[in-house]
């Protein structure tokens, strides 16, 4: 009978935790949404000096706070879950897991406080929470158009890294150290800083042949962006097709999810 | 009798001021252009110190006059008006107030005059007065792109802003204060110039780890501009063959010229 | 007979100096274009002072040959041609004429010998010299593309400057004059740096707030890139599209132009 | 007799050195690639003062064991090939060649030993060696992109160096030395980071009126960046359509799904 009971129990904290379709379930992820946001805030202002000299101590108690009640949110979800260890090891799982973990390392690690702010990933479930099936949906053709470009995506930065290798190199021996191309690791950086046209200013080439390769190398590095640009938008055109709704009667790709009729033979879909 | 009169110069000037299709509410439209332009010109004038210093008195009477036209015009928009609250809770009813509003705020609040800039947004009138349908027509297309893509580009960003917040933070511990990431928001700053190619060069990472994880950022950055850009030029492709063709019976668009059925209400085209 | 010799040699020269088609037209188009890049190389020596400091005289002279000899071109263009105005008047004739102007200009004006950079639009002309049909037409295809891309970028263009007008204003009353945003045209012009993504860093937000502006709009110009983008992409594609040849039979686009069958119905092209 | 097992050993050397698919060939590869990279990385290291400084003679001598091992790998290359000139003049004999030859240079010409990073292109092997036939595949596709887009990217960019030639040099007239645009070489170098978007921000206009033309510039550059995407992502799409089908009796690419004859040869298909 007590075991039963235990069961129920177990049974309705894991409605609450896991799922967003009941009252309680709903509340429950929108106060997670709540505590994770100030748990996020608290991090960045402990990290400004002015704050942290006024508010440091009110700060580290709040932290505390929030880590304790992501720690037991932790053991109920392990305790609620039906496979706890599939739990443990899913995505989220993890997630859940780092999030609290860098305050306990703290203790001996200065610094580590500041990567809770992984808890950003926990936000991610704000699609889930919402049930927004539209994001869903978007968010499945934005992958599978970001997965079927990955081969063509490898191929092209193999590519640039080689380019930037050879025209890194290359600076350094045009420019040398007073132009601030140090070493062939801080021009492959300057390399990449251009390439992107990115162009932070902190290393530029000062000699004209110097500035005659850095301009070959922004040319280039403005036509290719073309490159993965192109990629991605025939993919996405592809996915987006791919994940239209079919015609039961003539196998027609619906044009858009609201359609009523089959735009090719008139069938009521 | 007067009533009538008085019903008679409200529906002229309702032409005058609401409508360009005669030539007193063209020439009305222009003047009102000009002087949107000529204030305009007057605020930038104002801000740079070494007119101000010469020419501040001028141009301070000169506000003030464009201020009042602008408060009268209100007036009588209002007044024309058939229904006045409709235009006054419209889109262009709104802007036409904050058009002249901040110069009155001026006088309890030193630095408001400036904001009479939002009356850069009444110039988006032009295209109603030229009546160009033509401009319409393509902004239609445009905004049908935007709104399709909305969804898509939601999830997009929050992606954004979740990995600009980790990779900020890990700056702010790897480089410290010395380089200038003096804190965790200021380190997200960084992350958020050099993740959209800006790229000041104000703070810029130091060490070996800092520059390393800063390059990995900005080739994340250079490859997923294409993601938007797919995104926008798939919905913009749709949205071009959408503005074709319409259904005779529900003026529903047609999805592409080969339909031979309305996708809306089934009827042969 | 004297007159019609005149003739002849008129309608010889005519075949030299504005066609391409002959060896004695092609040699002048050669020797001209070397000509054109040899004058726009002296004028780039001559603005590096130590190179004027040494070779200033000879520069000089070889500019004022160069003029000399451009002069003589366009009279003897005017001269051998059919109908003389319409050459003065067309685009080519334009760039001809300025492509020697500001050396004379220069006599009274200093700096205005530099302006015969303008000759580098005559270089355009290495298309038409070397028949190169293929750069027509796909220049064609370019240009067609971008003719119908216009509406759209006029329509996008004016939301950008409008935007960029208020956000300028936003951040000169933000930031202050201490930050480098000393007049409103000055914060504009920053804006314009930052939504471009260009980013300088002459001028850059200080304060968090500024800070905060930017960053949203850098976000906004990181994202609106893909609307010029996708509009060019869908007009490119179109236009590609309708420059396909036909096939005479069927009236289905052939696919590339060195296609020898249609693709649909197999008649030979 | 000794002739044969001359011609076996070369035949075996063939197999490990040339191919990929037998385990000796497999670990070769992989070997050489470990190689490769640790080459890489020890010229990086080299370049680095503070380590040069102490393990600068280590450094020295695994550079020249490294040259040493490829020059070795280079003559076995040629004895083991069938066709060794042909080897020699293939785009990888020409790589395998000058990844040695700084090295040898180097005794004579300070800095040369930097140049051997070109080694990085033998890396690009790493797709042959891991039998990746997807990525030759995706591949194949880009690079067939790419040379379709060629006359088309080709009347771009002379189009952008025309428009940078001619606002380099108006830049160096309006702004002057002082504000960095010392020549108009170096000018026209500004107006290329700027039209790319780099912007460093080591050469910056201080002039209201050259403020105006660069924004104008940076718009420029902002569109245009357009035309080439544009481009790629068109010629990405036919080149994925095209890469579909093939002919059976020609073995040329069908154009579309929809074909039903080849557009080379005519036959049904």
């Amino acid at each position: 009978m007590k075991k039963n009971r235990n069961d129920l129990f177990r049974k309705q904290l894991y409605v609450i935790i896991f799922r967003s379709d009941t009252p309680a379930g709903k509340l429950f992820d929108l106060a997670l949404l709540v505590f994770i946001l100030l748990s996020i805030l608290s991090v960045f202002l402990e990290s400004v000096a002015s704050v942290r000299a006024r508010y440091g101590h009110i700060i580290h108690v709040f932290e505390w706070l929030f880590t304790i009640l992501f720690t037991v949110e932790y053991a109920l979800r392990i305790y609620s879950s039906h496979r706890p260890w599939r739990y443990v090891f899913s995505f989220y799982g993890f997630i859940d897991l780092i999030a609290f973990l860098p305050t306990y390392l703290s203790l001996m690690l200065t610094g580590a406080q500041y990567l809770v702010v992984v808890r950003a990933l926990r936000l991610l479930r704000v699609f889930r929470i919402l049930k927004l099936t539209r994001f869903m949906y978007e968010g499945n053709i934005l992958r599978a158009a970001l997965r079927a470009s990955l081969y063509k995506i490898v191929v092209f930065l193999t590519s640039v890294v080689t380019l930037v290798t050879i025209i890194g190199t290359l600076m350094y021996i045009v420019e040398g150290e007073d132009s601030g191309f140090t070493s062939i690791p801080v021009s492959i950086y300057w390399a990449i800083v251009t390439i992107t046209t990115v162009g932070y200013g902190d290393i530029s080439p000062q000699s004209p042949l110097g500035q005659f390769l850095a301009s070959i190398l922004m040319i280039i590095g403005y036509g290719i962006i073309a490159v993965p640009t192109g990629i991605v938008s025939v993919e996405m055109a592809r996915a987006t097709e791919e994940a239209k709704r079919k015609c039961p009667h003539c196998h027609h790709a619906l044009h858009s999810p609201t359609d009523k009729y089959c735009a090719h033979c008139g069938t009521r879909v």
